[in-house]
């Protein structure tokens, strides 16, 4: 055995452990199979044992006991992470960090909430007083807000407020170092860009604070295209209207929501493409002037629905984002995705570019947002998979299109695209995991010091240094 | 005498009037004397008669009343306009809506409000809710709501929603018509629009409903850089930060912040060019971290100051919008300004290559809003006023290079040209005004059937046909 469990479990008593094999299959696993590359590559992946603290003070335990030992840590939220980040590569200790849950304190504008806290759970607690988390991943029923802040990157809200990597979406951090004497540091302003979108490899969050919005009771609605074009034009030019509060605003492509979208079959005829948006109720009469004037048919209305017909729907967000995918996938097994960005210039002729050139094989699905500072789109299209060399030669013609890639085939930070990683990261890594413990095999430059940095990619998250001149998008 | 005031008198009784001179005088003027044309040529108008109804029943008696007797009504709200229009150019009735000032409805995420109400007493009565208004202008504790729906445009808040001009921010209207037998007509959706900057020349709004926001103790925060160029691109730039949220981001250049903010004066550094934000406190760490990196100085944080400092000093936004000229005005009676916007592509290139052309006489004021879903900044630059006709060549030449002007100097719609007049506007307002009773002489087209529609000009307001493709900005 590579590690002493014996002597890890020893230091560990009173804390609460699992080393049942299946569990700690299950626990060591996320959501890694949408990917048919990282299912062959990580199928394996199991840590040796699993820890679940329930207090700060145990987790310091936990880093002081592995730090000592020489085993490796891989923190771990809810476990839905899509590019197998949870998962402990080199084995060693599961940090389980779901029973610190707590929402601990609530103001105007704001929430602090333990790292293990759920996305709506945050959200509940805060609804009394009229506020709501900004953004949120589609996952928001069963993610935790540590596993968004060090694995995700937006989701439903940022068509109002941009992603994690937009300074002011995360306003503080407390994360816990991993060193002989493991410190509690806090981050605010611009540092916590540090610990956003870095698996867990340079410090355990302990909790997090994070701004509120206006919490509604958000109307949903689907309008019908019969042309593609024409749907993410009239995404575009809603995401456009200032006035209008949005909260989501996505283009499917037909057969997707016909096919995948089983719940809402009722409403979605054949052939059309589907725009799916959250708005806040009082900008229905806006909404439907603006729908109106350019041609779409309203297909759905939560708030004209009747209680009856709202039966067993599932919430529209849970059609968005990666959930599209997951509903495709439970359709045809042998779907897969990218992730893409369409940036300025011209963001919708790119979109139409590769969608002519990739037809049917790619059906393409756009997630409209705010990047800074002006409204275009993600994509996060379908693949009808074949072969991995197929997927590498899509990713590659988008590149050629100008159309960056985050591959979500990759578990590396580096090679995942979303996290550029460069001197200054590194020395904070080296500052607060000395020993490369925490989720070791995640981050390239830290296993290569020959690694070169100066690739000249879109990262949605920079590097440390040189900030001011906007480095993605 | 042109009109039958005993008559109309006799048909008012029970309704609260007012002849005295000096009144009527008083109550029959706005700011119009901000420039120096329209003193020259409004100094005389005066009304009739003045009548300040108490209720919806008494507005419609009057409107029934001067309709049938041939005389002019113009509605009133606080009188804080800029170009005239309250004021009634062929004299006759001034309507007085100020006593229609209740807060009607407060729900999540709208009220409803009498045409009187002003703007900080809707805000009042909100905050219980945890709720505001979206915008306002600066003139926010003097103002009415109708008189800015009919009369302004945007100010503090357009930073995050724009301006009057889009779709979401009016929700809708009652409206009453000057028919024989006037009629209360509700619009919602984009027909809100006939209404807005119409200057009240197609109807009497009687109560509107407005979008909240979120309300937040905002914090204000004075930034100074000793080169314009940096300070614009420093605003220009944090009004991109999607994640930081702001409800005001001015820039105005030295040396009217030293000669003109007095109760601020011991803050601001000779030389110093100066940007006015207000932000919502939980942004502080995020929105010093992003001016750290910019090479801002922070010259004053409302947050940070004694209490004892705090005394005497105006709110921020009464150092903004039409504040600043106001403030300047009262230093330099010889002041005026302009209107301006500044479109993409390239919006502080225009900046830059207007004031390098005019320097010292056109000190620069920016103001940085969201418009089309974009950020850029509408201007309003002082003047040293020397003549009308020099007053004219600066306006001539900032349209050579681009810059669209909205000029404050002319008193009707089309010549201020914010608000497009064409055969849709003119067609409601037939409906609305069959007689061309209400405010007549601020619509050219009314008065002029051979006048051109088609001038090919930037307008904030367009018209009501061809809305599609976006005609303003
Ligand atoms: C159907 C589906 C839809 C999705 N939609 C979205 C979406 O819209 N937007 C989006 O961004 N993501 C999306 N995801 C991915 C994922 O659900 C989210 O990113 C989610 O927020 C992750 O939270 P988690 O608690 O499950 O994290 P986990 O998967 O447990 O962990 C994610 C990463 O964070 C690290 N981590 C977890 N907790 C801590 C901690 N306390 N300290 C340090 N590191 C920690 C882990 O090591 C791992 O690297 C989706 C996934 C699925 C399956
Ligand atoms: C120092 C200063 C700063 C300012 N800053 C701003 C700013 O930031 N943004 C901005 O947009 N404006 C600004 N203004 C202009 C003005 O203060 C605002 O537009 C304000 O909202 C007007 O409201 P009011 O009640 O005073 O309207 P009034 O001046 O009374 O009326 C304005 C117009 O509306 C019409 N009207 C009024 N009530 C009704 C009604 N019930 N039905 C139909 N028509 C009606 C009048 O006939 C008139 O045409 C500023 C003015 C000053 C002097």
């Amino acid at each position: 055995m590579r590690y002493d469990l014996p002597a890890l479990k020893a230091r560990l008593k009173g804390i609460h452990i699992e080393d049942n094999p299946a569990l700690l299959r299950q626990k060591s696993r996320d959501f890694y199979w949408y990917s048919p590359t990282l299912k062959r590559q990580l199928d394996g992946v199991i840590g040796d044992l699993l820890a679940a603290p329930a207090s700060e003070e145990e987790v310091l335990r936990i880093l002081a006991a592995c730090f000592a030992l020489g085993i490796p840590v891989t923190p771990r939220g809810a476990g839905t992470g899509n590019y197998g980040q949870a998962m402990p590569l080199a084995g060693g200790l599961v940090l389980d960090l779901s029973r610190l849950d707590k929402v601990l304190e609530i103001a105007p504008g704001r929430v602090r909430a333990q790292a293990g806290a759920l996305l709506a759970d945050i959200d509940a607690a805060c609804a009394p007083s009229g506020q709501e988390l900004r953004l949120h991943p589609s996952t928001y029923r069963t993610a935790s807000i540590g596993g968004f802040i060090a694995g995700g990157s937006g989701g439903v809200g940022s068509i109002s407020w941009g992603g994690l990597r937009d300074l002011g979406n995360i306003l503080s951090l407390r994360i816990a170092t991993m060193e002989a004497s493991p410190q509690i540091l806090t981050l605010s302003g611009e540092e916590v860009q540090k610990i956003a979108h870095a698996y867990g490899t340079n410090g355990i969050i302990l909790d997090v604070e994070m701004p509120l919005a206006a919490a509604y009771d958000w109307t949903e609605a689907m309008i019908g295209f019969t042309d593609f074009a024409e749907a993410a034009a009239y995404a575009q030019a809603l995401g456009e209207q200032d006035a209008i509060l949005k909260k989501l605003v996505s283009v499917i492509a037909a057969p997707i929501p016909q096919t995948a979208f089983l719940r809402h079959r009722r409403f979605l005829p054949e052939g059309m493409h589907v725009v799916l948006v959250m708005l806040a109720p009082m900008g229905s009469a806006a909404f439907e002037s603006f729908t109106a004037r350019r041609g779409g048919t309203m297909l759905f209305r939560s708030d004209l629905l009747a209680e009856a017909d709202r039966h067993g729907l599932p919430p529209l967000y849970e059609l968005a984002w990666n959930h599209t995918t997951l509903r495709a996938l439970r359709v045809d097994p042998a779907i897969t995705y990218l992730q893409t960005l369409y940036p300025h210039p011209d963001p919708l002729a790119r979109v139409a570019r590769i969608h002519s050139r990739l037809g049917d094989e790619v059906p393409a699905h756009l997630e409209f947002v705010r990047f800074d500072g002006r409204i275009t789109c993600f994509g996060l299209p379908l693949v009808h998979y074949t072969s991995e060399a197929r997927l590498d030669a899509i990713i590659a013609l988008h590149e050629e299109l100008g159309i960056p890639v985050f591959n979500p085939h990759r578990y590396t930070l580096e090679e995942g695209g979303m996290k550029q990683t460069d001197p200054a990261q590194l020395a904070f890594k080296r500052e607060a995991d000395p020993k490369g413990l925490l989720n070791p095999g995640k981050m390239i430059a830290w296993e290569n010091p020959e690694f070169d940095f100066a690739t000249g990619r879109t990262y949605l998250f920079p590097g440390l240094e040189g900030r001011d001149a906007g480095e993605a998008g």
